[in-house]
């Protein structure tokens, strides 16, 4: 799983001009093209659609397409960078989605971080495109938007760093689960962090069976009755932590069965040593996990990072471009639970078939992984009832 | 010149899942590609842009992006059939940015018909692209909002049913005096119609030396002192028809040396047997020409018309994809008066090789023209000094 070290110079030139190209899917040769595509002949198109709206989904590309969304205020481990520095990031997601589910989707970078004001914006670009894939917004705004998004818009709304990263982690730790034979609601989880991807990754777990779920903050553990908490961590407080704990990684770490980490932090490798048994340690903080794998390994029976050059690469491109597909192939107007949690399931049914401690998820290049998530939450959206 | 009839079901065919797919410039096949386009690489080129916003037009795909964009309230002859029914028109012309002048562009189809909304719904997404062409926005309203978004936005803007058609109508009426060997300064020009298209040829002749142009409207000519015209009409009224005519289309062509025919109407042969010797008739109504093409040449030297099935076709194509690629490769921040002069010239300049009566345009096919206009409109940027 070694990766030679990838230079400046190509990562830059590899952006040279950005990285996506619209393209015409029927080529225009001769004065009968033209006609078909644009005058005379698409004014009957156009009038077709006006008399009946159902038709834009047939003859526009719409309905298959998603608009990649950000306002840059939370970029990778970047932080507040602003839309233009993000559009490299979104081009990428565009890239991934093109390449692993063959779906269009178009970067649309805002210079506004007003949340009621990207809500209108999308409200109003809303016949332009099928499908919103929030990205990079800070929290706890991203909460607001993407509710409030979903409220607005009748179509498939999804924060990646939020439902992506869950999925994802739910699909790992499943597949370590197996690894170990245990059960998932036996075990004790401990979230390093309370922003989108812990948020989230905490909800995913309750939703899977998940009993007991800890989850830290920079100012330690999240319970009932510290003060200061926003309300979606005095939202977490109620649902989360039913041993009581208080004080920080030490106190919540002890016996845990197992840790995620998900905040630009470090992990002593003493309090690795005061969990049980059998441990898992997803290490997902980028560039830099919270522990050094092979640290980590001299404690816990299956260790995950972010990386691409560390076994089990815990990485979203394995959730996003399947869930979208799946959602838009099944015509859903929303991704619900069920759609995330059968993707989950799929990622993790890709994995079975090689696993091992070191291969609790996909390979991220693994083109079976998209077309199976795809499927899982087509059929989810389908007994949800929300497709059509 | 004929073409054979394109039937329902290849125009629907041809639309079919839409026109448009966005797609990877540098394709991901290893993991060494996924860390350059994605995540780490991608960190450095979004902190690059973080730290000097300048690389942004070097590292990502906006500044050569044109976001194609309308309310759907005038879409060609139909009306205001709204956003959905419009897009097909708006993936036609992505196609044709792309096959023409190789630019990138996203249709943004907006359900407001508000000017300000639109202006500001595209202030806010000002980092996703690099220049906005207008299309089929209504008027009086499209000549507010084009000044607005000019006022707004720091990158070129056009409304292609306006300055297209008249960078066009300018092109093919230098090519047809070219044929009749006479000096545009000289010519009496009547133009029916008093829309975008209408304003704009009015506009582009007058700026090109057009001594005396007479504009009509539906209730006739437009001339000072008459009742209920609204503010650009008032406009119109000041600065067109030196002859201070009143009356219907009879009393305007009586002697003129050419017609323009911008609106939905048809003329009588009678009428043009009164216009002045070696008379020209632009009939550019789409599908139905004001007059057939052969009537109109018992009475007139050369005749154009919008359609692909008669010689001289007044196409926009010949003029918006050259004359984007040129302001995109220039770095414009507006595109200006002597820009669309320019373009005029250089399309005229094209089909100047094989110049006649019937060829007084070049075909919408020729690769030559938006290479040509391009590079013309880059000149006339670089002059006027608003690149950079």
């Amino acid at each position: 799983m070694s990766q030679a070290q990838v230079s400046d110079d190509e990562i830059f030139g590899g952006h040279e001009g950005g990285k996506l190209s619209v393209t015409a899917t029927r080529p225009i040769t001769q004065a009968r093209d033209l006609s078909i595509a644009y005058t005379p002949g698409v004014a009957k198109v156009s009038r077709a659609i006006a008399e009946d709206a159902a038709l834009a989904k047939r003859y526009t590309w719409a309905d298959r397409l998603v608009a990649v969304v950000s306002d840059g205020t939370a970029v990778l481990g970047l932080g507040d960078i602003g839309p233009s520095a993000s559009l490299p990031v979104m081009e990428g997601k565009s890239v991934l989605f093109k390449t692993f589910a063959g779906l269009d989707s178009i970067p649309l970078v805002l210079d506004t971080t007003d949340v009621d004001e990207i809500v209108e914006t999308l409200v109003r670009l809303r016949p332009s495109f099928g499908a919103v894939n929030l990205e990079d917004v800070s929290a706890p705004r991203c909460f607001e938007l993407e509710d409030k998004l979903k409220a607005a818009l009748d179509c498939p709304v999804m924060h990646d760093d939020q439902h992506g990263t869950a999925i994802v982690v739910l699909a790992a730790l499943r597949g370590a689960n197996m690894v170990l034979d245990r059960a998932i609601a036996d075990q004790r989880v401990v979230i390093s962090g309370a922003g989108a991807a812990g948020v989230a990754c905490t909800r995913i777990l309750q939703a899977a069976g998940v009993g007991d779920v800890t989850v830290l903050d920079s100012k330690g553990i999240v319970h009932a009755g510290r003060a200061g908490l926003n309300p979606i961590k005095e939202q977490l407080a109620e649902t989360t932590n039913t041993a009581g704990l208080r004080g920080g990684l030490a106190e919540a770490l002890k016996g845990a069965d197992v840790f995620i980490g998900l905040s630009s932090s470090t992990i002593d490798e003493s309090l690795l040593a005061t969990m049980a048994g059998d441990s898992i340690v997803f290490a997902l903080s980028n560039p830099d996990p919270e522990v050094h794998p092979d640290v980590a390994a001299r404690y816990a029976s299956v260790v995950a990072t972010g990386r691409s050059d560390f076994p089990n690469q815990i990485n979203n491109v394995l959730a996003f471009p399947g869930v979208f597909k799946g959602a838009l192939d099944s015509g859903a107007r929303s991704i619900t639970e069920n759609m995330k949690l059968a993707a989950a399931d799929a990622i993790a049914s890709v994995a079975a078939d090689k696993l091992a401690a070191d291969h609790i998820v996909p390979s991220p290049l693994d083109p079976r992984v998209a077309p199976e998530v795809a499927a899982a939450v087509a059929k989810a959206a389908e007994s949800d009832g929300v497709t059509g």
